[in-house]
């Protein structure tokens, strides 16, 4: 069982009100690989700041961390367009940061990129994957790819309130300097994350698709990201099986996510970590964050191994153990 | 505990008769790439081939992976200067494969892969590490580094023949290209790696004096490689406590070793992993490879952990499991 968490950056993450992945716009980019470096070693080692949401939620990443610590499955990173230094071990698929998607052609390295993970994800002998992402503004690029692929699924958010009307704003910027139209990219995947999309999502997209290809048992462990790259295996002609892992907060925010699910062909599972109570994790049951670096997946892993009443307490350990501050 | 294999290159692997750590010339560049893979998924991922000396010994790699499998330690890679993709993990320390030590400035990157690598090594968060390295041509290079520091000490070999005098005469031929001579480098490690060294020697000694410095035991598991290491890291003015693990082939053909070690306060444990009956394993007896990719490190983690008897089989099961052939 092996959970790789592919990372990366699009400067859509910038504008404001987009993202609560850092605690202010200029950490958005450190986030991911900050949380590489704490589902790997527990801590930050290059990155200079631990991430939080504006309002000091913990990033997701301790959550998985402590699940990993429970359960014992490896990690993997793959590196999805990092923009600042990581610590973390990566395996290099030739993802480069993204642009803003109201640019033209913000994600160039998308179709190598697709095609580089999916030789990848053909070759990894393991049975059993997980796959998650982390990168700040991805619900925006995810719901411009949906859009681009002819899908009208709706997108979580990282902040409590989802601020759709700013993200439909950016999404229609993005198919203006665009070559391609709403609906335009059904059949060439890594055609709509080039054109509205983020790095993550080519990484991702092509990386589960290899594994499916090869046999392996896949669970994309996320919200509407992972949706969207579940829609993206799907559009790339991939029909085995997927089974999306979110967590309970995310499916509460999304009331369409079992149909876009069953309309992909995926099943669902979805996990409660119970942090209603407990402490600065109950900014989770409040709406902040909900999901992101692999946490439903990881969730799911615990939850089969029998551990999930142990990770709110492995998870306050985990943040007892990380450098600096990660609440307020 | 975390086991980090640093993987790299030089072209002065490429000499006739130097190197075991490949089937042929062509093959050795692939070596490291590929011992990271084995070591991180128990196979090769993007390496075209399985690594084996030219009479059909296993890559040591194997060893250390079924030790891991048996003791569940992490693996961290870091990238020492990588000449051929890998499927595998890397942390980037500004390593570029090393040049022929008979050419001017071999290894440019040494400086700076000495200096990122000791700031990551300080800020590796684990209690105790192991440390290992895998380089076709790597004795050689340590030969030269150990004189250029102005030590004696000899070094092993990969064949069951060490070509003593062919090597003698690369070491040099390295001096009469550099601008140091044999001593010159007491106290400038970085220096000596850079003008007759490699790679994986500047990623490796910086990475432990960083660890070691931050108060991390550390265990170099490996041979004369490693006790290079060692001794860059004494020349670097980091005093505290190193413990050098190898394999009993490796300290049966260098019966100075211990000696060695006592000069740079170094303990040394030597473990016997009993390959003399096990198949196409007792190619290591016989004095093929010896050592290598953290291999008598692994066989003391194996050993402390009361599974030491059981490597064998678990080898030859990981060995089973390796895409395409491994024996002649």
């Amino acid at each position: 069982m092996r959970l790789i968490l592919v990372a990366g950056t699009t400067r859509t993450a910038e504008r404001d009100g987009i993202s609560a992945a850092g605690a202010t716009r200029d950490l958005l980019l450190h986030t991911p690989s900050a949380d590489a470096e704490i589902l790997v070693y527990g801590d930050t080692v290059r990155a200079p700041v631990t991430p939080v949401s504006p309002s000091g939620c913990p990033t997701p990443a301790a959550v998985t961390r402590a699940a990993r610590e429970l359960v014992g499955f490896e990690v993997t990173v793959v590196d999805g367009g990092l923009a600042r230094p990581t610590g973390a071990p990566t395996v290099s698929v030739g993802a480069t940061p993204g642009r803003d998607i109201a640019e033209a052609d913000p994600v160039q390295t998308a179709p190598g990129a697709f095609a580089a993970a999916r030789e990848y994800g053909r070759a990894i002998p393991d049975a059993e994957l997980v796959v998650g992402e982390t990168i700040p503004g991805g619900t925006t690029t995810a719901m411009a790819v949906l859009r681009a692929l002819g899908e009208e699924w709706p997108t979580s958010s990282s902040l409590p309130e989802n601020p759709v009307e700013l993200k439909e704003r950016v999404v229609e910027a993005a198919f203006e300097s665009s070559e391609i139209a709403p609906g335009q990219a059904a059949h060439t995947p890594e055609l709509a994350v080039r054109f509205v999309g983020d790095p993550v999502l080519a990484a991702a997209s092509g990386l589960v698709a290899g594994a499916v290809e090869s046999g392996t048992a896949v669970t994309l462990g996320g919200g509407t990201q992972m949706l969207a790259v579940a829609a993206l295996v799907r559009h790339a002609g991939v029909l085995g099986p997927l089974t999306l892992a979110t967590t309970s907060y995310l499916a509460a925010d999304v009331p369409e996510l079992r149909d876009a699910t069953d309309a992909h062909d995926v099943a669902l599972v979805v996990t409660d970590p119970g942090f209603d109570d407990a402490g600065p994790l109950s900014a989770f049951a409040d709406g902040v964050a909900k999901e992101g670096a692999a946490m439903g997946g990881a969730l799911h892993l615990a939850d089969r191994a029998g551990s999930l009443a142990d990770v709110t307490e492995g998870t306050l350990d985990v943040l007892s153990r990380l450098r600096g501050d990660y609440g307020p």
